[in-house]
């Protein structure tokens, strides 16, 4: 069994992305520049923000932290939009979900430049994305890919099972996997709530992405022997022993399942350090792009 | 064995369009109006099109058919498309593919406003679809759920298997089946050109949806007994007994296949029928939002 370290993982990745930028810079280019707005204090939001902001500065990317009161109307925020679609100093921004219920997420998010949406959470680019287009993929499915292609994960031909159909995992992971062509080319099924016999589905796949939400909701008699297993369920779940009284558990019952999987990704570690890095990517992208690199 | 009657479904919801245009059009409204644009003249591309203008006048929609040499520039078909997408008599178009080799489809395509792309072929609706918000649905997917609708048949909890991945076809059909809500909440999975023991899969499926463009690739010991088959395949295969030197044949072997089915739909005369009455319904749903009815 080989433990999935996306944690390594993500620190090469972000390491080669500050050796391209620092030979960009070094020709008198500026960085790549992504803002970030965050609305509110909500401390789990706080926390990402502040960890795209560090990712930034660890990949050589200038960033810019944009925090506005939980009041703000969302025709200020709008505005906010269309100021940094505008700005040519910045190649891709992000607004962080979730917003204050008097804000219209769908809005927001459509509004957003699909030229600088280095989220992928446009419509236009998931709708690219299911085209097979180049476009910006949304982090976490575009995480999971750069983990499997890391280690050297065969998706061709193997039976993948995505459990869970969020639209920012499940359906995109389960349409990224089918679509033609490398890191794809897998049968894929996709199962959740409304599944018969999910068990049954599940214990057919080669590959499985837990992505339900549900603490160690995949038991040890639901993999088959020597699958792949992706936890992508990040849940807090009680537990007096911890100074913080919880714990985080993913999706997946690690203990009893990790030894009967090929691979296997740990909860926290895995998935998780892979989707700030997608974000990179995208931003990364979003800058060569622009200049034509 | 129920024969699912693609051709009598369509000629209703035709009616039922006609019978909404008759109440608008009587109130003093203009009535819906589809525009076609039509390059070169294959012949097949000019049956389709001839089709879909007879089909406007079923549904008591104005239409209008463009046509242009095969050597249109791409600018000028850039502006003609402008200038539709301008033009408020118009509530929805279509660029008819395939065009000529010296245009860019996919730039044609980005170039028809979202919301007179009553194809649903543009990112953004295809995009919309697979994130589950309001869209225009591509016409043969969207075809296949109102013929699932109309018998009745219950997707919710079903496992189905799509056959082939294709842009127009199969991505989409295998998105829809498995979004939230009615006529979806299947389990739905992907097979394609890539697919081990692909019989095996096909042999899963409470429906299976074939579109992989192989004529009679469904086998009868493919089917699992009690299945749906819908057949999208629309193949020519020689045949000297037949006049033209072709007949028409699906992607299912249809003469062994369907006794063994609950409900199964011939070609032609299934899905080919409501894939145009896919394209009169966004029509009409873009006639109605333009006019908040």
């Amino acid at each position: 069994m080989t433990l999935i370290n996306g944690k390594e993982v993500a620190e090469i990745i972000k390491g080669e992305l500050k050796h391209k930028v620092d030979q960009f810079t070094s020709r008198g280019e500026r960085p790549p520049h992504l803002a970030a707005v965050l609305i509110g204090k909500n401390p789990a939001s706080l926390a990402y923000v502040n960890n795209k902001v560090k990712s930034c500065s660890q990949c050589g990317f200038r960033s810019t932290l944009i925090q506005k009161d939980p009041d703000i109307s969302e025709s200020d925020l709008l505005k906010l939009v269309a100021e940094l679609n505008e700005d040519q100093d910045i190649d891709g921004f992000i607004v962080q979900l979730p917003l204050p219920h008097h804000i219209n997420e769908q809005k927001i998010i459509l509004a957003i430049d699909p030229n600088k949406d280095v989220d992928g959470f446009h419509p236009i680019n998931f709708g690219k994305m299911a085209q097979g287009l180049p476009c910006y993929l949304p982090a976490t499915p575009y995480g999971i890919t750069l983990l499997l292609e890391h280690y050297n994960i065969e998706t061709s031909g193997k039976h993948v099972v995505v459990v869970g159909r969020s639209n920012i995992v499940g359906t995109p992971i389960s349409i990224l996997l089918s679509r033609k062509g490398r890191g794809g080319d897998a049968t894929v099924t996709l199962v959740h709530s409304r599944t018969k016999n999910i068990n049954e589905f599940i214990r057919m796949g080669d590959i499985v992405v837990a992505a339900i939400g549900i603490p160690e909701f995949i038991k040890e008699a639901m993999i088959k022997p020597g699958a792949v297993v992706i936890d992508v369920g990040i849940n807090r779940v009680e537990d007096s022993g911890q100074a913080t009284g919880y714990r985080l558990t993913g999706d997946v019952d690690f203990n009893n399942v990790a030894a009967k999987c090929s691979f296997i990704t740990p909860v926290p570690g895995g998935v998780g350090p892979m989707t700030v890095v997608s974000l990179m990517m995208n931003t990364f992208q979003a800058y060569s792009r622009k200049h034509n690199l």
